[in-house]
């Protein structure tokens, strides 16, 4: 076992493991025998915390993953002929091994943003064409939220988006493997983002905030989907002993540990750029600038490869355009104040050398 | 909360929860952070263990859920042209909402049977055509053990299956989603029937034996396969925090808690249908008779429907084909004497009637 | 060139050429420059017919050939979770590859007949589990006319079939490859077994009836598809110089040509027929049975695979299924007389030795 | 019928009909009974004089048309798990429906280019990532020639990308549904900027060229492909009578029909080019200007919105990019001089209103 292997590091949220009242939620779930594939009481109890934080008209669908959660909601929002506009630095188009293409014949209508954002002007590069059969028809777009780069859109971002998307008879879908951390940095309920803001479909992510495993599609406006239990069991996301999901989004939602877990991982971003971003504006710092805001719980940093690699062998992290010599820095529900100044003190000895 | 809710019924081995030692092993592996997508310590000690097994050539990919390790392993085994030969009672036929189609085109080329059981009499039902463009190819024999109809393979047939498929150029798949209970009711090493017997690739089956979820796609014939590392990730079945999928197949493979599940739920569904063999037999019991052997953990019943209507509002099983009266009765691990006791006691009360 | 490339022989009517009107069609529409993908004349007036013939609502979409024309209509019914229950002859299972599987992901539930036709109690075999996420979803019937085993379906056979399936929330496709053959043998107008009998969706076929290629999906409810100017077009079906498509069907209905040439190969199947029955019933002829009636423009035959494969080596034609003995003498528009009499005399030869 | 029905215009060189050696090869080709499926004589000769012509190890496929030439040899390069680096303006990309993706779960990844084109540096932008199971595998570039823009790639262009990509273990896919457009343009042989440029497999276009239909895809390099035959059936673009594609197929090559047709284009659009070039000199005419080089059959042009407008009302043709003011003239096989000129005019008279 090398040094990283026992510590906590800087690579991604799904290096953590799960939080102790997620484990508790789950040995408490494990009592006699449950109907299997969501007849279960915790699934019914989901549906109803669900419908408390976005709207009696919700939807719930646990899932496994967060790739499954996004291909399985967007295929509820379109035929055969859909296309989803979205960002190129989007999950579902940088990292799901080509899922949304292959399981669901999507074709994703991407366009490059200075900051893992879409906006309505950046919507219309791919918003046109209805009606001409030989385009792949704009029928949904997806955005993040935080996004990639770990910038956060505002409930008006959002809701321009929407918007603008309904207005063109588009749905919207939004990517929330770290929902959690956009509500905690957002300060504002869930559903001001959502629900509210126009939002169709959601991926709530949940293993990054600290489940096992296990996601939901949550329906926002049902109106908008079609056939999502049989898309779901098609896209292979149907859990037979559902409960074991529902439970751990329970432990979650209740008394607000998913705020809890998030604002602390956005609070150790932060705190780890603010030491940073103190160091170089007093001139102890050099050689190191960021690439983006840090807006919940990653911080993207721009220094020498070569320094990249000797802070890399003593704490992990990935880089992310190497030939930019960009790196990512993701914190988590775990780590701690002191992981975070450690690996500060550790960035400066190493730009220091 | 109904009577149903709090009891152990006979419906499926997926209603079941967890077996202890496998919650115990998921808080084990809950320390610290862990490289994700199967870098961790827990997936590496898995395949060391299915190595010592099944054989050291394998290879093992924890997924999520049955159906997608059955995806998973049949499209690696084949071209996109492949078709796969099968039981029209086949889980992949009649189970997976179609996902083998859906997910990857794949044809399946289905034969009655009057056990659940091919042979390669039934084989040859479609082994033909290889090379007549025209004809989807069939290129895949799938097997299921113990199969659907609660019936066992034994070594030899299996091992005749895989030669007959082997000499036409055919691959073997074998859904082991109940696998435990074959290797306990068999009395053998799983090799024996597996990697021994000719089976070019396995989904270790784990749910159904006592985890909360999870699965292993494993290569016995790596030469057989291709590209299952990128074929995990668009199925969708790529878990980020594996450690936890690998550290409960080793909870269930370690000192044979498999095994010893299995067997046990085995012997409750033996001991059942020894109780109603038993009493028919003596003319204390009329209307009932069986439709399968009981082999592993299911016994297949024919009664009335009205009476197995009765019967269920008491307690909880499926209707196999309602319009032949055949109901499916499974025991799970968890399932104790008193269980199977009492509910000989309802099928003879309501029997009675 | 082999004796068999300079004759007319009795393997397929997809063997024969073009018929010279047809030729002669193509040619005429040869004037000048035309909006491609059907915005020519000949395409809307191919629309002005069809409706004439099939009823005002009926909407066209020419195609390239049959297997496109069944995928890109059973597409055109149903959502992404459903299935199509068909027999286990038909095209769509045995001689697509694994099209409608692979291009569209449709799961088809098949099921064996006597003699290739469909019946309401052999759709009841797969109708059935509707709102159950587990199972494929029978939302199709699917019925070829004339069918595979050159048997003919009258009037009333496809009325109870689309009345049971209409019952039953499912849609009806007809695959016409030889509606021609059908009208012709039926002797009564086209839209009284299609469209007023309750069929849904028409693959109509020409290709067979002696165009070059080209066949159209014919929707005869409207109301029962969706996105078919998508789902042609990614179903890689979209002509771009489609008056050359629209043309030959026009040559093929007007003036009836293709009655014409379909009630010519059917007589000329009947001739084939009673020529080989008559000897049979008088004695001169014996090894030889037939396995369907002769009701269009196919014979299907049993007899000794030696002297089958004599009679090869003179004239050409397929086994249907060898282990029977069974082969398919087909006859085409440009069947004549002569041929079938000195077919017919290879055969009483070939039987003799 | 209006006055643009009866004239040629400028929209499309599939707007065309076929040429009349072509009509003339169909009606010759139009003799028996010919084995269906490429089992004919004229299917034999194709594949001779495509050997000829490209080398003698290719392997020919006679197709109905370029989408289903483009995604059947795309998809035979590449396993399920592979992804196609090509420019954000190729067909596949813009103008298929998203066929690749719905057909064969093929991910595109797109980068934009300003003249249509390709190049090492270009294909870099996407050709990273090998092994890393996130991410779609880019293993085959996809290059048009001529393309979208109306350019030209020269021989060492090719062999520079070719190069490349094999270098990095991808293949190149060619699509040359204007192929015949340049190599009348090159006044090369074929192979020097397919085969000897080496690229591995080339959808040979015929329709843009004067067919009435059909496209091939040739295999250059065999052990780059597979399953040619099974793909071609799958993907629904098998000819029963496929003499007729590869008669017409024929009578382009045979004589160099394909080049003095294609020839003949490129050199109506360069006399459209220069007569507005050398307006614009002289200070005649004013408002226009070029987007990309006239290099085969396509003049790419910058106007005024209305002035478009006032122009296409009497001669048809396409906006490109309306925002930007962009139109396309196409020239076609059939396109003469007195076209030409009485285009020219009709454009100076309104750019001149």
């Amino acid at each position: 076992m090398s040094v990283h292997e026992q510590s906590r590091g800087f690579a991604s949220d799904n290096y953590a493991g799960a939080h102790p009242e997620v484990l508790q939620a789950i040995a408490s779930a494990n009592a006699g025998h449950q109907p299997a594939y969501g007849g279960d009481e915790w699934t019914a109890r989901l549906l109803e915390t669900m419908r408390g934080l976005l709207g009696d008209q919700v939807e719930v669908f646990p899932v496994f993953n967060g790739t499954g959660a996004n291909v399985t909601a967007l295929t509820s929002l379109m035929p055969r002929w859909g296309a989803v506009v979205t960002t190129s630095t989007a999950h579902i188009n940088t990292d799901e091994g080509g899922a949304p293409e292959r399981v669901s014949g999507l074709k994703l209508l991407t366009v490059d943003t200075p900051d893992g954002k879409l906006t309505p002007e950046l919507v219309d590069r791919h918003a046109w064409g209805w009606g001409d059969e030989h385009r792949a028809q704009p029928l949904t777009v997806s955005i993040t939220q935080t996004t990639e780069l770990g910038t956060l859109y505002t409930v008006d971002e959002v809701r321009a988006i929407a918007d603008h998307a309904h207005e063109r008879g588009m749905a919207v879908h939004m990517d929330g493997a770290r929902i959690a951390n956009a509500a905690a940095a957002l300060g504002v309920p869930l559903r001001d983002f959502t629900t509210d803001a126009g939002v169709d479909i959601l991926s709530f992510g949940a293993t990054k905030n600290g489940a096992l495993y296990g996601e939901a599609v949550v329906v926002l406006d049902p109106s908008a989907t079609e056939g999502l239990p049989y898309l779901r069991k098609l896209t292979m996301q149907l859990a037979s002993k559902m409960r074991f999901v529902s439970a751990q989004l329970l432990a979650l939602l209740e008394d607000d540990l998913y705020l809890r877990s998030a604002g602390h991982a956005n609070a150790m971003a932060a705190r780890l750029r603010s030491s940073l971003d103190d160091a170089i504006a007093s001139g102890d710092l050099s050689g190191l600038s960021f690439s983006q805001p840090t807006q919940a719980n990653a911080v993207f940093a721009v220094l020498d490869n070569a320094v990249a690699d000797r802070i890399r062998e003593r704490v992990r992290f990935y880089d992310w355009d190497r030939a930019a010599g960009e790196v990512r820095w993701m914190t988590a529900f775990d780590t701690t104040e002191a992981d975070v100044d450690a690996f500060a003190d550790v960035i400066r000895e190493e730009l220091a050398r």
